[in-house]
């Protein structure tokens, strides 16, 4: 265990007092010492055999995840559901994330990953179901449709809007790298400057999604947009180097990030012992961001 | 009514045994000898007081859509539910969802309109959800993140990919009309052209969203994807000019075209005859698209 790189000076009960989106996700990441995010994706194919009941879907998605949060809450600043891997098991599946959501602390915020993107009445309607109904702390939402489509969720005090910027993927470049010239800033920066302006307008409700895998658009994005968190996904699997990318990521105070971890925590055993394996892992993981956290302060100071 | 505008040589019984969504949607567009997609948005502040009832959420929802898809089935080419307006109502209304896409006649498409975009096992989810599971013929989405988070629902055989280009709003060109300097194609446009290379690949399985708010775009785009069905919405509340935009959107054989109508069709009336003035709106629409589908024809000819 690494000693404590920004002083924690606040309770679990003083989280729920502040507001904005930000300033929540900072408090938790101070309270576990961790910018640890794990994502909450459950997958039949590599969920412990002793916990999936095919004809209990609900049943056995909230075993997992309960399992998963009760062993590593005090580990995360925040849990990432996707709506994908819950959309897939059918009406089942969408009543476990909302079962999910319920079981979770309420100091630590939970992000929808929904990718969301439509306009007026529509985007009022997403708004009310995952914030309202159900209660979620921020949504990730797609860009594309410009700014009037993203201003229902931005209105929504005290939610947190999570924009994508620069995918994790390979094929992220096909558009969001579009240049308007030599030496011109691309699309994903575009994107990046409008979401610093957004901020602006509406404190504490902004952040942006960049994947590990892209270490220098990283800094880039970082460099235009001081204050925003940024939800880090791309290490693990998708191969990102999470040293270069914590650096590259890490905002003031060595706040503001939240890397993004699913299959290696939640999947990390698939024995009984299941939450103490994905524990170890999110340990694992929180200590490893914290050595380069720690560095990155400490030539800061 | 109107004359035929393409001669109808096919059976209801015959639509099905066609494979691709392009196929299924020009045999239903011709069947119904129309081009009208009424959008099922349902809306508790606009839906008639004697159907909604607060305490059976699902319920009303589905009598009232029942009632809208009785009354226009054979005067139209699809229907689209937007998830958004069933999301805002929590898990009863995902289950109205569900149940409204079952009382829909098979020869009939049904897009969800969910604008969605993830990548890798997130993006197979969604296609296992709104596809195997709750078997829609076509989903809507955003094409932000590249080729390959779109790519796990084009290589569903027989569904339909419908890619947003450029979409109806205001703020629509905030990124999408980002053009590479002067001269040079916008963004959109990219994206179309993108779309016209995977239709080559995934043949009668790739479609585009363009509003009819901006029909020289429409134009464009129509021009580059002579093959693709284009949804248009944006016409009626949004202001779109419908003789312009169909002029400039409908395809080939005067088909290819999902001219999308909601409130104006489902919220004609709000009394007990609320499904029988949505017929005919729905018929007023039909024939106003097919008196400038005859026009474009005979100027053909």
């Amino acid at each position: 265990m690494l000693e404590t790189v920004v002083p924690v000076a606040i309770s679990e009960g003083d989280v729920k007092t502040r507001a904005g989106f930000r300033d929540r996700l900072r408090d938790a990441a101070q309270l576990a010492n961790s910018l640890v995010c794990v994502g909450l994706d459950p997958n039949p194919d590599r969920m412990p055999p002793h916990i999936w009941e095919s004809d209990d879907v609900k049943g056995s998605i909230v075993r997992f995840n309960r399992g998963i949060v009760e062993a590593t809450a005090d580990l995360v600043c925040a849990y990432k559901p996707n709506l994908g891997f819950y959309a897939a098991l059918g009406l089942d599946g969408l009543a476990a994330l909302v079962e999910t959501r319920e079981l979770i602390p309420s100091h630590i915020p939970v992000i929808l990953d929904c990718k969301t993107n439509d306009m007026g009445d529509t985007a009022r309607g997403y708004a009310r179901g995952y914030f309202d109904e159900w209660d979620f702390d921020a949504i990730t939402v797609n860009p594309y449709m410009g700014e009037d489509s993203l201003q229902p969720y931005l209105e929504c005090e005290g939610r947190g809007v999570i924009v994508l910027c620069k995918t994790s993927n390979p094929g992220s470049g096909d558009f969001q790298d579009r240049s308007l010239g030599a030496g011109e800033r691309p699309l994903f920066m575009d994107v990046a400057a409008r979401a610093a302006d957004w901020e602006g307008r509406y404190p504490a409700s902004v952040g942006l999604v960049v994947g590990a895998t892209y270490p220098s658009q990283l800094a880039e994005v970082r460099a235009q947009c001081p204050e925003l968190p940024i939800l880090l996904p791309g290490i693990g699997s998708q191969g990102g180097d999470l040293e270069g990318a914590v650096s590259a990521g890490v905002g003031q105070d060595g706040l503001d990030l939240m890397v993004s971890s699913s299959r290696g925590i939640t999947y990390a055993g698939t024995g009984p012992d299941f939450a103490s394996k994905s524990r170890n892992a999110a340990m694992e993981l929180r200590d490893a961001i914290n050595r380069v956290r720690l560095g990155a302060y400490a030539q800061d100071c």
